[in-house]
């Protein structure tokens, strides 16, 4: 007889349905989202709001899709080409058009009457922010809010593990000391915030999923440099617990690409930090179980206040 | 000389990126939105939410992405396949990869090196929702209240024709007395409501974008039966006013698709109405202009109460 494992994912993907937190989808990593899950999530995005409403922070929203020229440009498909997704769409006539349904009604594959179209899926809500702060910044830099959905390829029935999910980030351009600053100033805040909401976080240095034998280096070299750190709450293992808020410090690779300037003429560097907001709203519905009114009242406070 | 056309599509655009209300994309019809088109944006959503408080709407948020499948299903493939999107993704290994980067380097196509995923960008928020209500419905039946972001391949210069926006959307699913009741009420309230926020809005049948020979019988058919209707306000021409919110009715398509039943036994019939958020945002500055704070008292309070 095997010991329950208290963090089986299915159990946990099985309960959020059956609490009607998530409606189930038809493919790996998609899914719907109830109001309960719904009601979870925009108050932790509120609590981000009023912690960083002093911050003077500049809002910027963007589509779920990019210019894909910006995906080549960043160096995506570089680091990261499993993950991205590329729109293709179908430019035929009727008689493709007959050929296409043709196809699709006998199950047959249809993907070689579709083009590479210019867009791509958005895999950080940072991409697009950097093409508008091309010059050089003002004296004390500047720092954009954003709120968006990204697409990372990797299909999985793991529930924190989604196709398509949303992030609160913030984006921080200026010289080295003051993005280094604020990051470390975001580092203590996210940890401070997430303790304060019941959840049993760890801050830990971290790199990311750099693509093939190349790809090992990149990320041994981004954990010696400290340039990654994560904020972590077992949700599916105890062992492995899930990263649901993430500080990257990227030196000068933006700055650089993008023609950003700091105040004192220097390359800009940049940094941003950013909440999975369904990853934190499932880490919550872990750690303080399926019914929001059984939750403890400072949590409901804090996030409905 | 020829007179100035105070509709002119770019003169719009130019203002609305002049204003920072929009932030120029790189690509036709994906672009930034900044804080106050936003604030408009999320006051009109919020109008909304106030209006329909008392019908007892169910939330249900899906991903900009669906199940590819789901695409095939519901026909969309056969009436709209010019303006679908589906998502292609890199499965190689190192030597792809090399490949790959050497060409994005080189300025030569990589589509081949891709494959086609089992997941397609969301066209309309409703398509995720018919699968939920499969089985027969209570007896009033149900209405589901969306907002989410969706994909038409349609790039263009032209501000309203975007690729990527935001619908906020109900959906009805009943008896056909029941939701043809539902849709004449939102019908009445859509129009009602536009003319409070001072927009010079007028109802009118309207047909989709049914693709090639074929689909100008179904455009037609669509017209006669009276099955859609659009409340229109001028927004870059006078004569072709831009539709800010659409009414469908679908008959029992999606309910005999989907297994729906209605409480009295028949096939469920639908129907949904739907906000372009976007579209609405851009009436209210193309109509009160480029800053808010000069725009009626009236207006600003129901926006922002």
């Amino acid at each position: 007889m095997t010991a329950h494992d208290p963090y089986d994912p299915k159990e946990f993907y099985d309960n959020l349905v059956k609490h009607k937190l998530v409606l189930p989808g038809t493919t790996p990593g998609i899914f719907g989202r109830g109001a309960e899950f719904e009601k979870v999530l925009l108050g932790f995005n509120n609590l981000v709001s009023r912690i960083a409403s002093d911050d003077s922070a500049e809002l910027m929203l963007f589509p779920p899709c990019v210019d894909r020229k910006l995906i080549e440009k960043v160096g995506y498909m570089k680091s990261f080409p499993h993950l991205a997704g590329t729109v293709f769409s179908f430019c035929g006539h009727d008689a493709q058009h007959r050929d296409l349904l043709g196809r699709i009604q006998d199950g047959k594959p249809w993907a070689d009457l579709l083009e590479m179209s210019d867009i791509s899926l958005t895999p950080a809500v940072c991409y697009p922010v950097y093409g508008n702060l091309t010059g050089t910044l003002p004296e004390k830099g500047r720092l954009v809010d954003l709120t968006g959905w990204v697409y990372r390829h990797e299909p999985s029935p793991e529930p924190t593990r989604m196709v398509s999910f949303r992030m609160r980030e913030f984006v921080r351009a200026a010289d080295a000391d003051t993005v280094i600053e604020w990051r470390n100033t975001w580092k203590e805040r996210g940890l401070q915030l997430l303790l304060e909401l019941g959840l049993p976080a760890k801050l830990d240095t971290a790199s990311d999923a750099f693509f093939g034998r190349g790809g090992k280096m990149l990320a041994a070299n981004q954990r010696d440099q400290q340039l990654k750190f994560e904020v972590l709450v077992p949700v599916i293992s105890a062992e492995n617990p899930t990263a649901v808020c993430s500080f990257n410090y990227h030196q000068d690779h933006f700055g650089k690409t993008f023609d950003i300037k700091a105040a004192n003429g220097e390359v800009a560097q940049t940094a941003c930090m950013a909440f999975g907001l369904e990853r934190m709203t499932m880490a919550m519905f872990k750690t303080h179980g399926f019914v929001t009114a059984q939750w403890p009242e400072s949590v409901k406070k804090l996030l409905w206040p």
